[in-house]
């Protein structure tokens, strides 16, 4: 809206002419024609930091799931369903990105099985065989010449032990991590930053405020990171 | 919009004062606190119906589960996420319903176990026990003293055999098929409207015309059934 624009307009900017790569949204595992695995992510918080990185001057693409939200104005949008659609897509583009930020919640598993046809109901229990999906933010971190690598992770209980584990295993110079159970869906949500320099929260907001406050801290460590 | 307000001022009320129930969109099955299972459907021909019998004049109770879409003006609407939510909504509904419309995509089954905390990603694979979901229009045709019902049926192949199947299985005066492939997500699809006199092809056009031409055969048949 004109607000936004306004605020965005008379941001610092700081990522001028910088290529991020962001990912948003759910991702959706077809288990037949009809049904399948997904998760419960809205994908505003990854639609913001998009925003919040074209208000800071970068050249924006966005991979984003099945959401139902307006999109930014994104240099360019890249529309998925699957995680290994999100994971090709951003293999495709990786390599012309100077910051990678993966705020998709990237569905973990999927069925290792497809049909292509609708399953018929029967009375019986079924049993669905899940296999391990591509883990994509650890595929780009762990490249010989990565692009600087930006985790979210939302977490149910002990959030900011279990999310400063994913940053070293995944060799993250930040991590944002939130508490699934109060950010899924809403606009406001608390949020912990990780980096080497410890821990720095930023209390419940607007996620659009938020992901400024997120944008300027990346910003900061990738001109030290570069520098 | 304000041609539908038009055409649906000028439709014939000839479900004047008749109190509908329909079921639309689809259900969402936690397997954690993040994620779940679903499927593609987009609730936008529940959504149609539900506007076609509020033209025809009813009194229109929605029972909807987790879609994006902006709802018509319904006496009473009660969302839900999980199919054990939608069929208390419906067990509480369907006293005071003379008629009946199932066109949710309901999830035929759910995970034995639903946790609480979201469950940590594992390298292995992971085994998914699904059982059976309560079949909500099979216990709403099978009441002592039904409401007039309808069923709707999206199948991928067969299509006509497999719902004269369904029909038959629930004792249904009428189901309406369609090819899900073609349908999911989309504005238009054909229908073929299955009863005791046989089929009745409605060819591809927008959901909102077919869902007039629905609503239109319900009442003819509803009122043959009551006279």
């Amino acid at each position: 809206n004109l607000l936004d624009a306004v605020q965005s307009f008379f941001q610092p900017k700081y990522l001028d002419g910088r290529r991020v790569l962001i990912t948003a949204g759910p991702t959706f595992e077809a288990i037949d024609t009809v049904r399948g695995l997904t998760n419960r992510s809205s994908g505003k918080m990854g639609l913001a930091i998009a925003q919040a990185a074209l208000a800071a001057g970068a050249q924006v693409t966005l991979v984003c799931g099945p959401i139902c939200l307006p999109f930014p104005a994104v240099h360019k949008l890249i529309r998925i369903v699957s995680t290994e659609e999100m994971f090709a897509a951003v293999k495709d583009e990786v390599s012309s990105s100077d910051i990678f930020i993966s705020v998709a919640a990237v569905a973990d598993y999927r069925p290792a099985e497809q049909h292509s046809f609708k399953l018929k109901k029967t009375a019986a229990d079924i049993t669905l065989t899940l296999i391990p999906n591509p883990d994509i933010l650890q595929y780009v971190a762990s490249l010989s010449n990565p692009p600087f690598c930006v985790g979210f992770a939302a977490e149910t209980d002990a959030v900011q032990q279990y999310a400063e584990e994913k940053r070293k295993r995944k060799k993250l110079p930040l991590i944002v991590a939130n508490n699934a159970v109060e950010a899924i869906g809403t606009n406001e949500s608390a949020l912990i930053l990780l980096d080497d320099d410890g821990s720095h929260y930023l209390p419940r907001a607007d996620k659009n405020a938020q992901a400024r406050l997120v944008m300027a801290h990346i910003a900061g460590l990738y001109d030290k990171h570069k520098g």
